[in-house]
């Protein structure tokens, strides 16, 4: 339970983590702690320590019954309780909430549509993961009233970001491609990963800015997050994707 | 105390009103249930009983010994608890939650910057009172760490489009303005108020996309929100501005 006066509540002041726990062992730790800590610098708030998120981590999954299972740990950081309106108490205690939910690995590959709900890349919530989440919600509300199971969305420069809760790959010719940072993409833990297996292995990725119409030409599209994967795109705004490669990147 | 799987507090998913309290009534109260409706229906929420907020509300102020004093009536809509992710329950079950803190009015006029942190007029969170309020926070957390009182918000395309928590208005030769609907505002229960008093009186008042150089020229700035009604701008950037006119507004 979470006070009413909590900022995280009352204005979205505060930022989130989601990590993949299989059998009690948690998914790039490091990578989820150290960008909750950038994301603190960036809103002007204390980090917590991260003996304290793993602490609290392992118990919310042993609590939750969920140490042998496939599980996201979520951890909250907001900037705790404040007075009413806008601006942080002088002495601010942030406040932490772990909680831990199954994750089941997704089924099969996913249906996109291109949302008409944007991304804003010049906000700090494009580039950091706070808890103003909103346009997120709408665009994945909109995917599923029409029968997809995910939505892209472009940024407010009709660029490619990102999906409502995963980053995105394509691939055209022999090289891969994403969207870049700029366009208001968070730094997925399992982008980092795959653009650096794929480089790696002598594959080129390239991190662009780039019109919807590269997904019309793309032999190949995928979606990462950190509780999924990697996971195929089957179609897109209902034309189907000719390839799936994802089995080819694990 | 709220569960913390409430959908407000883990993505934003709700919006909320604030309500001024003077000696137990509450202040355009019809219009803010309105505005929350609106809200709802934009965010794809069920909108709550008009006679549910008023009991809860009213119950707020006479718990929290209010019921005498100058107050604000919280009240907040979220899309009550729900799994983990973006998607809504399918049984949506929303959570309202209703406070009352005191209000006083502010002392004196404020000392306004011009914040770096841009209102994103393509978001509905620009148009409807949500709980993503973050880039509002940290426009007004800039203010105030240069000992100025609150923020002017340019929207994305560079124009004036409001104050962190207030919308604004200006006097220019003999005629009043302020940022129009589409520039990325919200339509303030004053803001409507002293458009309809200015005009019934013969003064006339132009809603426009207008560049910030716009207050620079101006004679008069005030600001107007539910808790503070209208409030003088002493200076902005630095510049003090010539004349102080609320007095002559309420």
């Amino acid at each position: 339970m979470i006070p009413d006066d909590d900022r995280g509540f009352t204005l979205g002041d505060g930022l989130f983590e989601t990590v993949l726990a299989e059998k009690g062992v948690l998914a790039d730790w490091d990578a989820h702690v150290a960008r909750l800590a950038a994301g603190c610098a960036a809103l002007g708030l204390p980090a917590p320590k991260a003996a304290v998120l793993r602490a609290r981590a392992d118990k919310a999954l042993i609590t939750a019954g969920f140490a042998k299972a496939r599980a996201a740990v979520r951890l909250t950081w907001t900037a705790g309780s404040g007075d009413r309106g806008l601006d942080r108490p002088t002495e601010l205690k942030p406040r932490l909430v772990v909680t831990a939910a199954p994750a089941p690995a997704p089924k099969g590959p996913a249906r996109l549509i291109t949302a008409s709900v944007r991304r804003n890349e010049h906000s700090l919530s494009s580039r950091h993961k706070t808890l103003n989440s909103l346009d997120n919600v709408l665009a994945r509300r909109e995917a599923l009233q029409t029968g997809a199971d995910e939505a892209v969305m472009l940024n407010l420069a009709g660029r490619l970001a990102c999906a409502a809760a995963a980053n995105l790959f394509w691939l055209e010719g022999e090289a891969f491609f994403t969207p870049a940072l700029s366009c208001g993409v968070l730094a997925g833990t399992i982008r980092a990963r795959v653009i650096a297996g794929l480089t790696a292995s002598g594959r080129e990725v390239r991190e662009v800015a780039a019109p919807p119409e590269a997904l019309v030409r793309a032999k190949a599209i995928f979606l990462t997050n950190s509780l999924i994967g990697v996971r195929d795109v089957s179609e897109i705004d209902g034309r189907p994707v000719p390839l799936q490669v994802s089995s080819l990147l694990r």
